[in-house]
């Protein structure tokens, strides 16, 4: 998403900073572990490793000589300190060793060598280490001389203190901090707190940035091609352990007995970079704006225990005087069943289905409102302290220079080469029409991927009604008991199961599809990638929850015309007291699962395994190995780690389990507290992976979380309406409205259960689908009763939809509409109440903005005055006009009030 | 809305441009006619006007000796060009003249010579004109020097031509622009065609606003306190009649010839400044995008028409044969009638409630997000054309820096002489608690005003009712027969004007409250006033509207249970066929009334007649006028002229019109055309407004239309959920397709009319409300049919709403949650695809930027070289430094890099 150009220069500048930071008496004796040169003095920035086979031995030793004559060379030349016009020596040796190279072994060889020269051309350093104690594997490490590439590396910097008198207000908050103190991290004096540096502004900062685009442009462009074709194995920068940062992070981050405090993101983002640190960032706001909602969650689910005794409709079924004759629940081996014995789950699904539910989801509907506005304004906050505020614009310029993928570049050859015949005209890009066949497969594909996704809610579905009829049919008593239980649990394990395979599948599938459409950049591709990552995951997640929601019970059919898939099994009916119960079953377990095993298990478990794999297939004795571990130098025990791959899947993870926090929660409002639960153990072992279990990943710059940010709020929207159909649909809530206010003779809620169900004369079921034992209870049934609002037998009209079924969908429908209006109108009064930008950092950002403006004033009015009393000659002027100026105001200052002009 | 501040360094800026015009062969001799100073050269940028009262003729005299004083000074003074430093010469000479004033005259005129000093210290040259023609009105005329306040005024500009290489597009291009060349205004050699000077990035221009900063802020804060208090009693800049531009906006913008063609935007930018040039762009896009949507109304509007013979529900009610009997539609002195007579109606109703007008109301949604988008891109284009891009920052600083408005300080103050007893602590703001007064004021009296414009919708309804009581128990026949047409065209007539005059009246409450409120700045002033405004002319405009579609008919209730108002009247029915008809004709009569009386009688009448007043007031012998007025000098031309007030009434005007145009759009397909017509005649009717009617504005900059922009948006998203409710519950679209896939036998629309109707026993009527003669059609009538889903007399539970009622209406909600959710997800869609910056200017940004990194680069890569070979010293090195630099590249190229540093 990012380019890789920005990506880089934010690296070389941490690097710098680090450097700067290693210089202080933290600096200790680790050098010799491989942080260093060999000369001791200068640091590994970056590593790049590649293999050569044992079995071109002999070009292998060719080889190793000319990188020890080139190290040799290269010590030589790194004691004159600065050495960018002396590496040309070098490239024309190389040039003329050359000769000999013609296997494919071979010709990697030299396209290392070529891109090393350049390299060295840009005023990199670099050392070789080919006796290394991993057989077969090489490094070249790399170290960027600051001060080679740009001279004047002064940070001019103006303090500016914002802390004002302090009044009532001030004191209170000092007080709040006093009491949130333990939850902060112990970073504080590597924090300055409340001094922002002018650096941004007024700084050279940025010049160097520009400055490093160049050389860094040809970097990258080039090892990402060498990379893909296996010139290089892997590239990476070093992890910094000797650095004072690793260790705060170690302690005070990558931590699990730290989880109650804020995260040190400064650290983060100083370490790992501004896209990781926003991330993490996130990540916390996140967490912590769980809390509330869990919070409200669990005193809704509370309430519900609480009235659980005092539920009307339950108390019906519950009271053993009720004894309602219920229609069975199969054909034929079914019998009639007394309303009664459905007492638990009636009660049970009163936790979820009360009238708090509807308040909650209409909460989370603004709390997810809320977390967005929240996020803005951290965001905003985080860029001005990060000095991101003018970032955009690079980034922009970066994006467009930003080379083509390899792939596309690949694809508009072909283009070339077959229209060469044709015409002379050089191709410069693909068009819609050479793309067309990719976007049809892609939208193929996508929506074939979709069907699967469906058919398989619709496989385990057959599997619950096939296996449901199967054990009812069975002699055993015990099993037919059991019945219930065990289709509901196998189904379910089945479901998640499913859904945990096809994740790794739709992934695999989504990255196909994008390669296949051959975006023109990186950014591109990642977010075309995301995008359909992102919709088969969910699709994937979320249809049997859908399925549950919306579906079941409501295409059973009525007694005596029932719905039946394949002529012989009879469509799923939900328990009494509505599906919400299910859904809420369905929903605990997929979203525990999914947590458990996939997260945890696969996020803890494969990278270790992965890199115990790495780790065997490379030693070649297995004895020696603790031993050797201990020798291991830095850049080789870093080549061991798992290498980062981007950001996509930590983020997928979450968005999903975001879904899971506000799409349903009408019906299961725990949702919040198991993803807090989650999050606070997520946050921890998302920072032990990235600083132990991970490669360091080079440091990427980022403004936001980009097509996160749309994908959240696009979960958001999607939830106020899928809340308003769960609650309104799903739920038993209108239908108990609508008996109180409409139907009920005394305004109470008696009389409901038996309102809701249908009366059917068992003369009329079919023939052959009659229950075998109708005097099952000891006495003939006549009439049977079943869940639906339907005519009586005796009414003209039997069986047909009754007026009661019109005017409660009526209602229903209202409430949808009443509902998502209403939230939507909320939403928006949230948006526009909140302001984007903190008032303290707009307050700020003006206040530098005067500051400027003041010295530019002082400045221009000192220049103004001297031109004034020296506006004659021209030739000798421009000296003296900068000397007079000079005297006006320092240098210094002067060098800032230039950059102030395009504010 | 925006900071008289930056209006006014605008006005310099551009004030400045025009005098480097003016040099030009152009130039005419119409500087005796008072364009410049008494002395020919120095233009006058601006004129104070004050009045004198002749009865304190002593002072006046002693005043204008003064002046006469002054400006003897004042010419002696401009002979040496620059007049800075000397000015505090006259500031001792005015202290020691101010020993005898003391009346409140005196005082007024001795804060006038305070503020002139003032003036004149900041650079500016000033001349008075005391024996003007017109008696008791002075005028100071102001000079702003621009040489003086800013030395360094050389625009250096990079031109970077974009024109590419010919190919087929281009080629497809020009001839497109060959094809549309007529619609172009001729003002091209005035504008440089795909010539973007680099001039924002490159030049010093921001070096002068900012510099101009200080001295315009004293002068603004100053005068609009000034004249708030009567010292002067006006202030505007000239109308330069003597610059090309002017004839040229005369010719090719004001000019009704000229409707057909696009409006010289640029020129209009130039000549008004950036916040009149957005106003016009707007209305210039949102006209031009009218013309599709009318186009495809009009066509909707045919498809009614021809369509109209095949629609069977008015062919069976025309058919004679169908002689249904309908109950009476009033009490007793109303007989039956037969359906056939509605015929006329029922057809009629068709031309507006037929499929099409579905399809119709979704393609104007998806037309106003199109609209939004489109203009988001316009916008972004005159943002890069104008230099507006970097312009945000700025623009926040000024306003924050805003002088706090007048009231606001006097209400501070007030506040504190009143804490002061307490305690010492300077106040320095309101608090909400300060606040909190006004805010219930304001809350009660909009409510209230709400409340009012409710309560006259409510007082028209009882006037129809009981008119047409009235009339119904005339013996006359000629006036029963116009019963019908009397009442409604009157009552439509009363509503209007009703309109017409509450919206004046709520323009003056909502400024009234505003006032109470003291917001703390003139931008926050002006968008509270503006919110304010907006909802009590909108609630004014649509409150008939919304009952006659929503709720007329609705609440009749049912023959036998009638609703009554006040006990005696019975609630209004719609005529047979849905109310649309009636809510088409309103709509019609509302916007056409608006359209015609308010903007085009209101705009072009009263401005003229003001003038005439303040003309006819001021001449005090009326014989001369005519030799009077060819005397008159230019600044005395533009004193009889309309102070400019602001763009809000102009922009309140198209709102209230887009939502005509929007929110009921599904029953008046044909409101786009008139409001297209509208506009055409508008524009050039403002446009001529501007540059004859009105003293010219100050030139205000602007980046966006501002608040208006988010109130179209709220507009937009309301006639959504509107279009869906008319669609839904006013036209009879819903039961039709309910009727014919639920209930037709046949699948045909046969029956329907039928089907719609209930029956009423007529002995069922309460006793004095039958009819006087019910043998009216010579035959005893036993059952009359009145429009509603309710159960026949011989059912159960007679005249209960039936199945089909619940069954329709929950067909209803369903189709407005469709709808809702459709349009929404499309108009996200269209919001998604359609980038918010045009592609060539995206490019066009960028290749700026890469120009610029580039000239950086050679800069810096020479200035490195440089500083390699002499990084010795470091008394001297400053200036050898600068001095080696400007060796490699010249002094003025070094200057545009420093500007970089901030991208």
């Amino acid at each position: 998403m990012f380019p890789r150009l920005s990506l880089l220069h934010v690296w070389f500048k941490s690097a710098y900073f680090q450097r700067l930071k290693a210089l202080t008496p933290e600096e200790n004796t680790r050098s010799q572990h491989g942080l260093f040169f060999q000369d001791g003095q200068r640091r590994v920035d970056y590593v790049l490793t590649y293999s050569v086979k044992k079995s071109s031995g002999s070009h292998s030793t060719r080889q190793s000589v000319g990188g020890e004559k080139l190290r040799a060379k290269q010590t030589q030349r790194t004691k004159d300190s600065s050495s960018v016009h002396s590496s040309t020596v070098i490239d024309m040796e190389l040039g003329c060793s050359g000769e000999i190279f013609n296997s494919q072994e071979d010709q990697k060889a030299f396209r290392r060598e070529e891109f090393e020269g350049k390299l060295r051309d840009m005023g990199l350093e670099l050392e070789k280490d080919e006796d290394g104690k991993i057989p077969g594997v090489y490094f070249v490490k790399i170290h960027a001389p600051w001060n080679v590439l740009c001279r004047e590396a002064e940070f001019m910097k103006l303090k500016m203190p914002t802390k004002k008198s302090n009044s009532i207000v001030e004191k209170i908050s000092t007080l709040i901090s006093k009491i949130l103190e333990p939850l902060h991290p112990h970073v504080e004096e590597h924090q300055p707190k409340n001094v922002k540096h002018l650096s941004h502004t007024f700084s050279r900062e940025k010049q160097h940035l520009i400055c490093m685009n160049i050389c860094i442009y040809a970097f990258l462009a080039g090892i990402t091609s060498l990379l893909g074709s296996g010139v290089y194995t892997a590239a990476y920068p070093l992890h910094d352990v000797s650095s004072i940062f690793v260790r705060l992070l170690y302690e005070e981050w990558a931590n699990y007995s730290v989880f109650y405090k804020y995260q040190p993101i400064g650290l983060v983002r100083k370490y790992f970079g501004e896209k990781i640190g926003l991330y993490f960032a996130w990540l916390g706001l996140y967490t912590q704006m769980l809390i509330p909602a869990s919070l409200v969650g669990v005193i809704v689910f509370l309430y519900g225990c609480a009235t659980v005794d005092d539920n009307i409709p339950s108390m019906e079924i519950c009271h053993p005087r009720n004894n309602i004759t219920m229609c069975p629940l199969c054909d034929r081996v079914c019998s009639y069943w007394k309303l009664s014995t459905a007492c638990g789950t009636a009660r049970a699904s009163h936790l979820f289905d009360n009238p708090a539910t509807v308040f909650f989801s209409i909460f989370m509907a603004l709390w997810a409102a809320m977390f967005m506005e929240h996020w803005k304004r951290r965001q905003m906050r985080l860029n001005y302290e990060w000095d991101l505020t003018g970032f955009e614009d690079e980034e922009v310029s970066n994006n467009t220079t930003d080379h083509p993928r390899a792939e596309y570049e690949f694809k508009v050859m072909q283009k070339s080469l077959r229209k060469r015949q044709k015409s002379q005209d050089k191709i410069e890009k693909l068009t819609f029409q050479d793309r067309l066949p990719a976007y049809m497969t892609n939208i193929v594909m996508m929506l074939l991927m979709i069907g699967v996704t469906f058919a398989i809610v619709f496989g385990v579905i057959l599997y619950r009604i096939s296996t449901k009829a199967a054990l009812h049919m069975s002699s055993s008593l015990i099993t037919r008991n059991h019945v219930q239980l065990t289709v509901k649990t196998t189904a379910a394990i089945i479901n998640l199961v499913v859904i945990l395979i096809l994740d790794e599948v739709y992934g695999a599938v989504a990255r196909w599809l994008t390669v296949l459409e051959a975006p023109k950049t990186d950014k591109s591709f990642e977010e075309r990638l995301i995008f359909k990552t992102f919709i088969l995951k969910f699709v994937n997640a979320f249809a049997p929850i859908i399925y549950i929601a919306f579906f079941r019970g409501r295409l059973v059919g009525r007694p005596g015309s029932y719905l039946y898939v394949f002529d012989s099994y009879r469509m799923e009916e939900c328990a009494h007291g509505g599906c919400l119960m299910e859904l809420c079953i369905q929903l605990s377990i997929t979203m525990l699962g999914k947590q458990l095993i996939q997260n945890n298990l696969f996020e803890i478990g494969i990278p270790k395994l992965k890199k115990l794999i790495r780790y065997i297939r490379s030693k070649q004795g297995a004895f020696q190995e603790e031993e050797r571990q201990k020798k291991l130098t830095r850049y080789e025990t870093d080549h061991f780690l798992e290498p980062f791959g981007g950001l996509t899947p930590e983020y997928m993870e979450m968005i999903i389990q975001f879904g899971f926090v506000t799409l349903f929660v009408a019906s299961f409002p725990l949702a919040p507290l198991f993803a807090l639960l989650n999050n606070i153990i997520e946050i921890r072992l998302d920072a032990k992976k990235f600083v132990t279990e991970l490669r360091r990943p080079v440091a990427a710059r980022a403004k936001d979380i980009g097509i996160w940010y749309n994908i959240l709020r696009g979960v958001a929207k999607v939830a106020v309406i899928i809340n308003a159909f769960v609650i309104s649909f799903t739920s038993d809530f209108i239908p108990r409205m609508v008996y109180q206010y409409m139907y009920s003779p005394d305004g109470s809620m008696h009389g409901f259960v038996n309102h809701t169900l249908s009366s059917f004369n068992v003369s009329h079921f079919q023939d052959g689908k009659e229950p075998m034992d109708p005097s099952h209870f000891g006495y003939p049934v006549v009439i049977c009763r079943y869940k639906d609002y339907r005519e009586p037998p005796w009414s003209n009209t039997p069986y047909e939809l009754s007026k009661e079924f019109w005017a409660v969908l009526a209602v229903r429908l209202a409430f949808v509409i009443v509902f998502q209006n209403v939230v939507m109108l909320m939403n928006d009064i949230v948006d526009w109440l909140i302001p984007d930008i903190p008032k303290d950092i707009s307050l700020q950002i003006h206040k530098e903005k005067i500051l400027l403006v003041e010295l530019f004033m002082k400045e221009e009015q000192g220049k103004s005055y001297i031109i004034d009393s020296s506006t004659s000659t021209d030739g000798k002027e421009n000296c003296s006009k900068h000397n007079n100026n000079s005297k006006v105001a320092p240098p210094r200052s002067r060098r800032h009030t230039n950059s102030t002009k395009s504010f």
